[in-house]
């Protein structure tokens, strides 16, 4: 059986989730502690950081070796366009979310929310978390804009760029730090989103130790 | 005529220039400081980063798109291996290049070292330029042992993932960031990289105020 290293409170493990549901490969997936990896994850991956896909006895590591390879052996020509341009623009687009989305915002968000309150020993730095709630502002501004613009992130249809901002989004939406009243678009499009089976999963999540706002599982918010 | 966007100080635009250079795509460069992109170039990339490439007026924005975007474009099975399972482990390299050994080392050492020399109202932060030539050291072994083991970095054959880091490392070479007596595989694998005329643009960059290294432009080191 094919295995998804997985954590919910890891953005990238998130998107890898949905992309696997948009497929119709099977797969087990099992929760790995990523602050905490066991030795034998970590000779799969020396990065020691999830997503970690093991299809049919190979370890496809990462997030974007899992999409490209989920693109390429089901021939979703929908996951990234048609045209090479437009296979350029998703790519550019994915590249802010798992990059610049995912470093500017995410990791922080994550680390000084959720990972200190598993760690008694450190403390929340209210600065950086402040700085992130900022930097946040910023990028769902730019993703409205596009939505607003195109219809989807990339263009007028459906691509991973989507579902990789809907799977990290999903993480602020959880914690309530998305004012949605200040993203017209973006609520209209994360519904879209939110209601495709292959984020259900996702929707099901309960993290210990805090309770999901009360418009994370609702598909009409 | 295509154009390149790129700064012989930009790791990621090195990596583009080279991988143009293996392509047989005519274009011309345009030096860009990036610390102070032009309106016309934020409007073509919001992310103010280079490379930005301009093909047949089409902008193709990030190093990722850029390689994956002239793989397709020339059909170059060699950039990132004939399988699935080696386009997935030449990714991961890439992805390791271009995002862990770049965050943790290049872009540390680009702005302490050479970009404060340009801004004089700032000052070295020694304790991260000392931390990110730590770094360099676990990266630069790492690199070492995959050669060892494979001959190339992600197999037995040349892929972009060696173009990638080979062009990262040039900027630690000319430098002198680099005791090459340390990584005996590593300095046979970058006088083959350095040996391609793909390659010959970077080693006659000159940057003003910093002499290169003695080995900088010799093929044999």
């Amino acid at each position: 059986m094919n295995i998804l290293y997985y954590h919910p409170l890891c953005a990238k493990s998130r998107f890898a989730r949905v992309m696997l549901g948009e497929t119709n490969i099977p797969f087990h997936g099992k929760i790995e502690e990523f602050w905490n990896l066991r030795d034998n994850l970590i000779k799969l991956n020396p990065a020691q950081e999830l997503p970690i896909l093991v299809y049919e006895q190979n370890s496809i590591i990462g997030i974007l070796p899992i999409i490209e390879f989920l693109s390429d052996l089901q021939d979703k020509s929908y996951f990234y366009g048609a045209s090479l341009i437009e296979k350029a623009e998703t790519r550019r687009l994915v590249d802010w979310c798992i990059g610049k989305f995912y470093h500017e915002v995410l990791a922080h968000i994550v680390s000084q929310k959720l990972l200190i309150f598993y760690d008694n020993s450190k403390y929340t730095d209210s600065n950086l978390l402040r700085h992130a709630k900022n930097n946040a502002k910023f990028h769902l501004k730019y993703f409205n804009y596009l939505i607003k613009t195109r219809g989807f992130l990339s263009g007028d249809k459906i691509t991973v760029a989507d579902f990789g901002v809907a799977s990290l989004i999903s993480i602020l939406d959880y914690l309530n730090d998305i004012n949605w009243i200040e993203y017209r678009e973006l609520k209209i499009w994360y519904s879209i989103l939110k209601s495709r089976p292959s984020f259900k999963p996702l929707l099901d999540d309960v993290i210990a130790g805090f309770i999901p706002s009360s418009q994370y599982k609702e598909l009409d918010f």
